[in-house]
């Protein structure tokens, strides 16, 4: 198909026509009113926005059993992003490959940024080695970090961006959320504030 | 130590002193002017409110890579959650032991929820099976519901409440965060607006 309406992407997605017309305008407004969106065009932008397009590389640091979990994950591929290499210190992990990648030994990391584009640095270390390799990730000019090492890592002052997972932190809304109310959750609202 | 001040747990949080009041004033307000919290108190009021101290119990559904990681992560034993049962499809999985739990074959599902105590369970399937899985989870009463598949689940209706944790948009989010910003991370802004 050619076109769709912010109608349609309303339904696909559970969002308001109106929250769809609102946040592609903070992007440069794509769509025609009346005529909708052209799709292949709407894709082609929403993948620049989202970075799909500007092949990024990325690296995993630790290789526990979460690191690996990540490293055979499809959504990397499939959002663009591309891992190139494992870091850990177990001498027994050290040199093997895992998802069709090698794993180095962390002493390493600093040569392998030096001499390979490394975008983004994927952390899941132990929590103690948490901030040290945060800030040495940030010294190697890697652009963005992913922390899931459940501990806040704070890169203020360094061109780094940092996207922190706190499994934990979910796990303790969820409790939350099944502690405070017993009732059935309500039909979501699907109102539409039409403002054209 | 007996006592700590909201602007001590300020330093330590790096939250605003108000901003902490606040919060705690939303469960009840355990404090006392001037005079800060008694810690072992606020210790505990806060594990009642998240749940920690009602022995929440938990299974994984999908023994994939990821759930094996998750199996093996300490953070539900720190949070409380005890893990009892792992679940799987696959036959060279069933029947063998992860983190110390048994892998049971999906099929048995229904019978274990119907003989233990179930409250959460964490679902890390393929995307396909991710609706059907989570729809049968809330039917044999789960109260909720962690899903990982990077699929919406949507269980309006039901009494089971829903944590989607979309590992791929967040990592979206950090591809977004990349390549829109190139200038040094601004210091973190830590304003109180001082209300009492």
């Amino acid at each position: 198909r050619l076109r769709i309406s912010s109608g349609e992407l309303s339904e696909l997605m559970n969002v308001t026509a109106s929250q769809i017309r609102q946040d592609l305008n903070c992007f440069g407004g794509f769509g025609q009113q009346g005529y909708g969106y052209n799709v292949k065009y709407l894709y082609g932008k929403i993948s620049d926005i989202l970075g799909v397009t500007k092949n990024y590389r990325a690296i995993i640091v630790g290789t526990g059993n979460l690191g690996r979990a990540l490293a055979t994950n499809a959504m990397f591929e499939n959002r663009g992003v591309k891992l190139t290499a494992l870091f850990d210190i177990d001498p027994s992990i050290v040199g093997k490959r895992i998802g069709g990648m090698q794993v180095y030994h962390i002493s390493k990391l600093s040569e392998y940024c030096a001499q390979n584009k490394v975008d983004i640095a994927v952390i899941t270390v132990p929590r103690d080695s948490a901030k040290e390799t945060a800030e040495h990730l940030a010294r190697l000019g890697v652009k963005g970090l992913w922390n899931f090492t459940n501990i806040e890592v704070d890169l203020t002052g360094t061109k780094t961006k940092v996207q922190n997972v706190h499994l934990g932190d979910y796990l303790m809304t969820l409790c939350y959320s099944i502690g405070t109310e017993n009732d059935t959750n309500a039909p979501a609202q699907k109102q539409d504030y039409t403002d054209n």
